[in-house]
């Protein structure tokens, strides 16, 4: 099926199980920060998974392509990039298992439900609300700036939505890592997992991976840092794989 | 000068300056974790340094030994380890700059004064108590788990010692990560450096090491994973060079 594009509009293969995504260039394109953090999820195929500030939907693809996650609540205040995702979820044949609100994350657990979801995903915008130069497209901004919701809304909300022993997936930037892991526990969330990503092995860490779980956790875990790239331009045996769902062409013999 | 050595003690070379430790193979030897913290703590060289639970006065050393801090208060529970402490500053020549104190962390704060230090320095047992073998050794037991102290104190008496603005370094085990970085805020500090340790640069990371400042800090920096082995039981570079204050001989041209 080939869908019906619109201005600044665009296709992308997803390297998983023939995915497609349509995005627009003038609003929001997916980054290595979704693909990094799908790959960081752990969910079975039948949990209820939250997405907060879904964008064009690029979570639930990543996921289910994964065979993560069984059914999925996108949450998007924007309705063109809501649109957006109800269209790539019809485009991939995902309606069923991906239903699309359009809806403000600071209200979350009322729009979607208190204590039911097994795991929560999001990608929230990185800079603080007055830093940063604003970007000038708006739909890009509200996606990197915190305009529409803070760090705090979305660990609140997050809480909200588990079930108990539930786990929420966030990705930001390790600049506001202390703050993201301080706030943790007045919402009842604790650190369970955590990676750090790196652009090159001997830089520092830029981003970092977090799995946050609803109620008690023994400890937490760090896992292997994840470097993107091996050498300038050359991406990582591992984000090449998450990138083109195949490995590198000249690690194969 | 070669001192008088009690039983079961040694004599190691620390690669800086030429100092010597004393070490005691029954009750205590530092570990790498030191060596690792030793490198991460920025300080000037007239700076003023809390050493809390100093054991042999390894960190004080080693610190001296890279020209970090102007004076010390090596703070050490145990009468055995503090006079050990004590000798081995005599060793090196170091008793005017270094006061070994005699007394508990607990009481840190009110043993060497409020607020008047730049930087504190800890590596504090890393077991919760109650949970882990013992270790047989009185003192090694105490150096290992929190029998005398539990985290939250050591954050409480290192925030009470610090002057605005001075920094909190410590190195602990990655699994206590989430809940040391969840309680820094409730005693006034805040993330500003993290560090992880990891034995291999594939496999997860074990310990981590923090900077937390007392009073306002702008955000967190990663920094490169740091890395024990290249190959089993080859040191990598950074290692080397920390452990024995010298290139790698393979490296060496």
């Amino acid at each position: 099926m080939t869908p019906d594009l619109r201005e600044h509009e665009r296709i992308d293969e997803l390297g998983r199980k023939g995915f497609r995504i349509i995005q627009n260039a003038k609003t929001f394109c997916f980054g290595i920060d979704a693909v990094l953090l799908a790959e960081f999820v752990k969910a079975g195929p039948r949990d209820k998974v939250a997405d907060l500030g879904s964008g064009n939907g690029i979570l639930p693809l990543l996921l289910i392509g994964r065979d993560k996650g069984g059914a999925f609540a996108a949450l998007e205040i924007q309705r063109e990039m809501a649109d957006l995702a109800r269209r790539n979820m019809a485009l991939n044949g995902l309606q069923d298992m991906v239903e699309v609100i359009e809806g403000d994350l600071k209200e979350a657990s009322r729009l979607l439900g208190k204590n039911c979801f097994d795991q929560v995903v999001v990608n929230p915008p990185y800079i603080k609300s007055g830093s940063g130069l604003l970007n000038p497209g708006e739909a890009k901004a509200i996606a990197r700036h915190e305009i529409l919701c803070r760090l705090e809304d979305v660990l609140r909300e997050g809480a909200a939505l588990l079930k108990e022993g539930g786990s929420l997936f966030m990705v930001h930037r390790c600049w506001r890592m202390g703050e993201a892991l301080a706030a943790l526990e007045s919402y009842g969330l604790k650190a369970r997992r955590i990676r750090l990503v790196h652009s090159h092995g001997d830089g520092p860490g830029e981003l970092f991976l977090l799995e946050a779980k609803k109620g008690k956790a023994e400890g937490c875990q760090v896992e292997p840092p994840c470097v993107i790239f091996e050498a300038p331009g050359l991406l990582s045996p591992e984000l090449y794989k998450a990138c083109h769902g195949r490995e590198r062409e000249d690690l194969l013999t």
